[in-house]
């Protein structure tokens, strides 16, 4: 039987079971009709819709609806700016590139160094700040267009986004933010506010768009993120309704599994997650010691086979670095018949992930050169 | 008996018993040789200091100590923008410019708009941000030096003044908060948070002298409010000894009552307050209307002499409007024994505070040259 799991905004744990997280929100899956209109719109095909790693949504079909109709649309995604990046932060980031080309649209990246702070009390200012500029810049590597990609640091954005925030705040009670993030009596009344300044981003494309022109309409926008922000943008939608703004549409991927099994990567234990600061021989090393699906023994994986469905390695290519569909079920299957070992298996992915990290790294060093003019302030 | 009466940053109702209040808030009066000490570094008596209008204190012995061993200090004070300005906001002005004269130091003014927008149902953003600007002028127009003050409005200083806050917000609990300020289930996120805005001032001279000089000693602030507002400065003081800031020091008012008797003078409550806007027909009329401590005939009040300890008009001359001691004890003394009458006593009134506004509405013209270059932004 699989152990509870629990999923909110700043913890991850257990075995998700991402049926049930879809029931216990209230989402809906992602249909194959919705999938298909994106990958169109984008002229390829898209594994993580391919494979349900993004699976789940609120309100896509009207965001599809609104670009359909020639309307301005944009994307906002973010990251709370806790450690360094690593595969399961660029998973998202790569989607959310591949939708940038899909859609045409501005994309919004917001880095809540303001909550890293208040939630994690090992951190200082100093520490989130420091970071936020290193993970702008693994963004920027999955080759966003500069000129439409606005990166916001919230302390250096406050003057956009506090105000924005209070017409959030405004407007949601404590027992609301009780209900829905589980506050106490302990908690810090900054975390309590916290959830007003994810909200904004939301509404900027909107409010920037009638700063040029008063009467502009009001831009819809998409947001890509991982499940566990979804309890944010649930505020978020019921808070638009009352500010007239369009309620926020939401496409929610899945955690990539740690290396060692289970729960989602973590940014704060080193060995069971890949970063993009890994040497080569680090990542060798880590996905060496990865949990897999394997038998004890050579003999008995040729004789009983592979289980692909506990794999970390597996899962690794399923999720991220096997982009060829056929290519990735053969795999899979010779794993299941016991042909493929897991030491192959693992010499593959590794060379996978370390020449996709090799050139995320080129193109990251590029954009220390483009994030100045891409930090809204 | 007197009335029950409630005293909190949002509400003040009753008469209130301000030795009562000095008990339940934990403060201390201020003694006759602070008094001293502030009039002999100010070179020149204060009626607020003399008449005890400003009468109470934390720290304030403290902050005079600072500066006397030559140590830069600070002055903090501000205004809820939610509405015109009128006499009981300009009293703290005044006293708050005596003490820059005497302290010969920087004075930091916060403009709450975020607080007004989040507190009041009817005010909008747009509604506190005008009110911002008409307030600055009024206080400027006390007769600050411009090149030693600054004047926040925290939606428009947010860069600045939200990273502090944070600081302060991550060390408040919900359950503090609840205690000091009364809030329960139905209150805002953002009412919650507000309190670490109005603290991130007191802490902001000793971090701006560190942006110019990273071992620039701290800068004891002092903050003269009305007592309404220790509440929030008691948040602001314990949360100082954890961020390793001076404890800012406090110097609080008494309310300038209403003009119609009872409860301090009320932005929304437009017939029982002087506006700085109220032309001298309506200064005329509305203290023609006030509350008085006369009697039912003129006869009578020959006879039995009036109460000045009641008198809406006694009051507004003993709190502000006769600068002379020894006057005010002559037609205080003349009103109990019946010899002056309501009508002279307002007569009285009417012509100072008329001409009083005639200076502070010249001066106010002038500031608009120099408002902008005293915003913080």
């Amino acid at each position: 039987m699989a152990k509870e799991f629990r999923v909110t905004p700043w913890e991850v744990r257990g075995n998700v079971d991402y049926d049930k997280l879809v029931r216990q929100f209230g989402t809906q899956h992602i249909t194959a009709e919705q999938a298909r209109e994106i990958e169109e719109l984008a002229g390829q095909r898209s594994r993580f819709l391919d494979r349900k790693i993004f699976f789940s949504q609120r309100g896509l079909s009207e965001f599809i609806e609104a670009h359909r109709k020639g309307k301005r649309v944009a994307l906002y995604t973010g990251r709370g700016p806790s450690g360094g990046t690593h595969l399961g932060h660029l998973m998202p980031y790569y989607f959310t590139k591949y939708l940038q080309d899909a859609f045409g649209c501005d994309v919004y990246y917001q880095l809540t160094d303001d909550e890293k702070y208040l939630f994690k009390d090992n951190l200082s200012r100093e520490d989130t700040a420091k970071y936020s500029l290193e993970n702008a810049l693994d963004f920027l590597a999955a080759g966003f267009d500069p000129a439409r990609t606005h990166v916001i640091i919230n302390t250096k954005a406050a003057n956009v986004l506090y105000p924005l925030a209070l017409d959030v705040a405004k407007r949601v009670t404590y027992s609301t933010a009780k209900a829905v993030f589980g506050f106490d009596d302990s908690t810090n009344i900054g975390s309590i506010f916290f959830t007003a300044m994810q909200s904004a981003p939301a509404f900027l494309p909107t409010v920037l768009a009638r700063e040029k022109n008063k009467k502009a309409p009001p831009v819809p926008v998409l947001i890509p993120c991982a499940i566990d922000q979804d309890p944010h943008f649930r505020v978020t939608r019921d808070v638009a309704e009352k500010l007239d703004y369009p309620k926020p549409s939401l496409i929610h991927a899945k955690f990539l599994p740690a290396l060692k099994g289970g729960e989602k990567m973590s940014a704060s234990d080193d060995s069971t997650s890949i970063y993009v600061t890994d040497t080569p021989k680090q990542v060798a090393k880590k996905v060496g010691g990865a949990f897999t699906g394997g038998q004890a023994t050579v003999e008995e994986q040729r004789a009983k086979g592979g289980n692909p469905d506990v794999c970390s390695v597996c899962a690794y290519l399923s999720y991220f670095f096997e982009p060829d569909n056929e290519k990735l079920t053969e795999r899979l299957d010779a794993y299941r018949r016991g042909e493929l070992l897991d030491g192959e298996n693992k010499a593959y992915l590794t060379d996978k992930i370390n020449s996709f990290l090799k050139e995320h790294n080129e193109r990251k060093e590029k954009a220390r050169k483009t994030l100045e003019k891409t930090l809204l302030c």
